[in-house]
């Protein structure tokens, strides 16, 4: 199966078992959002967490669990990162974000819920028949998802654009380490969580691929197309933020994403030809549409 | 042990446990935002958890992981219902609440971050050896808290707020039902989890308590001082909305809350004479200071 096949199917299924689950839930403007904020979106978490699941023998019908769980606090993240409080957006995925739709309360309880979510699929039987990899999960996503994590990382964000003195390239890649790739790593380890296996190549792979996500995302930012990207470009050079392109230059930001990807790609050693869908995947993350 | 005395234990048992655990996080203001908000309140929910978990036997050494975290979620929900796009709060337990003394992104981010240590709390060994019990209890606090629970209640209050259209009694404890006892039924239950036994009396016991406490809440907020209570009061009675004592009248609601005590103190029968701490909590609810 060719990435784009795997990924379009491994976020077909996420966003099945996300409606499934939310169909139990009533009719309330907070379920609605919530149905909103998990909808669209490439799904590469819930495709990193299905793919290295695959690798491990774990059947698709139980890795879309942990699959679920990764994109609802994803989701979670992103509705409230767009709040008037922090970054302020008014467009995700090219539709209005959840703030604009119905209204900040509803926006702040619906993603809230959505964290909730995430843990209550990583504690479903069939997510993993043996309880002991259960919260194996739910420990690592607390961790991931938490204050020496993803929020860490987005408070650090916020902090420096508050502060206003640009960031150091070590400073912005622990940053980015915390914010994107916490649950980049979460996701791609899950496979081997689920397994009961060792983690560390799919840990190596995912650092990898999470800074170059992020280095990439940067590019995309100045060089992109807002229509495309479906969302607003270019606030980070109006802020005068430093970001990738600006400490390397852009030239040296592309240079240094693609030595990531090959870093990536050779994390995966272990796993032979199996894992060529997880090294397209790599080579995609820096050739996304402009 | 008198229940005063023993809320006092749990509560000093709770916040030590929550203080370790955020010492091992950094200096970042997101994590000083954390210690801040899980700092003074009751900790009733605590203790129901280390209450009911020595009817069972339970050791507090263990029963305070999970203790802690009802106590993290309780304080995250609180974070966020103190937003201005939420309940719009000043004051909290006496002290600025988290988005005046930081910001309102801050504010945000370490409620998110308290969420994600509530589900990490009841991942860990300590809690529980069998890692089938700590998936129980990680299921039951998802339900609990997220949009079937705590934040569909939540939201329910919102949109009666909104609507301006004051609810019917029936409408006003489904929400309470959800807003605050939830949280509460987990906490009761979550001693018969631990210990792996059927938390059916607990649960009725929660439930009567549940409702009994934000009746006493609505009276409180009616004939308190706002020096004592540590929060601003009467704002129900000037944004017009329903209460328990504006449906049921100021006698009506004390003797409904008396009756749900007595409710309360019965289903605790098959414990006997050693759930006479859990029996003075529930008398205590309706006996708060005014």
């Amino acid at each position: 199966m060719t990435f784009k096949a795997a990924l379009e199917a491994a976020s077909g299924r996420v966003q099945d078992c996300l409606a499934a689950e939310l169909a139990g839930y009533g009719d309330d403007a907070v379920i609605a959002a919530m149905r909103y904020a998990v909808a669209g979106g490439k799904g590469l978490r819930g495709f990193l967490v299905m793919e290295s699941a695959r690798l491990h023998d774990v059947p698709a019908a139980q890795s879309v669990w942990a699959a679920a769980a990764v994109e609802a606090v994803h989701a979670y993240s992103l509705v409230h990162d767009d709040l008037p409080a922090m970054d302020d957006d008014d467009l995700r995925r090219g539709q209005p974000t959840v703030h604009v739709k119905w209204d900040e309360a509803t926006a702040i309880l619906a993603a809230d819920a959505l964290q909730a979510l995430a843990f209550a699929l990583l504690a479903r039987p069939e997510c993993a028949a043996d309880a002991g990899r259960r919260i194996a999960l739910v420990a690592s996503l607390a961790e991931a998802a938490g204050a020496r994590g993803m929020v860490l990382g987005q408070a650090q964000d916020i902090a420096a654009e508050t502060a206003k003195v640009p960031l150091t390239l070590h400073q912005i890649t622990g940053l980015q380490a915390n914010k994107t790739g916490a649950l980049i790593r979460w996701s791609a380890e899950a496979g081997a969580r689920l397994a009961g296996a060792d983690p560390a190549p799919l840990s190596a792979y995912a650092t990898s691929l999470g800074l170059a996500f992020q280095i990439a995302d940067d590019i995309l930012d100045v060089e992109g197309d807002a229509g495309t990207a479906g969302k607003r470009l270019r606030k980070d050079a109006e802020a005068g933020k430093a970001t990738f392109v600006s400490l390397l230059g852009l030239d040296g930001a592309k240079a240094r994403a693609e030595a990531l990807v090959e870093e990536a790609e050779a994390a995966l050693a272990p796993y032979g030809a199996t894992a060529e869908t997880l090294r397209a995947a790599a080579r995609f993350v820096i050739a996304r549409e402009k």
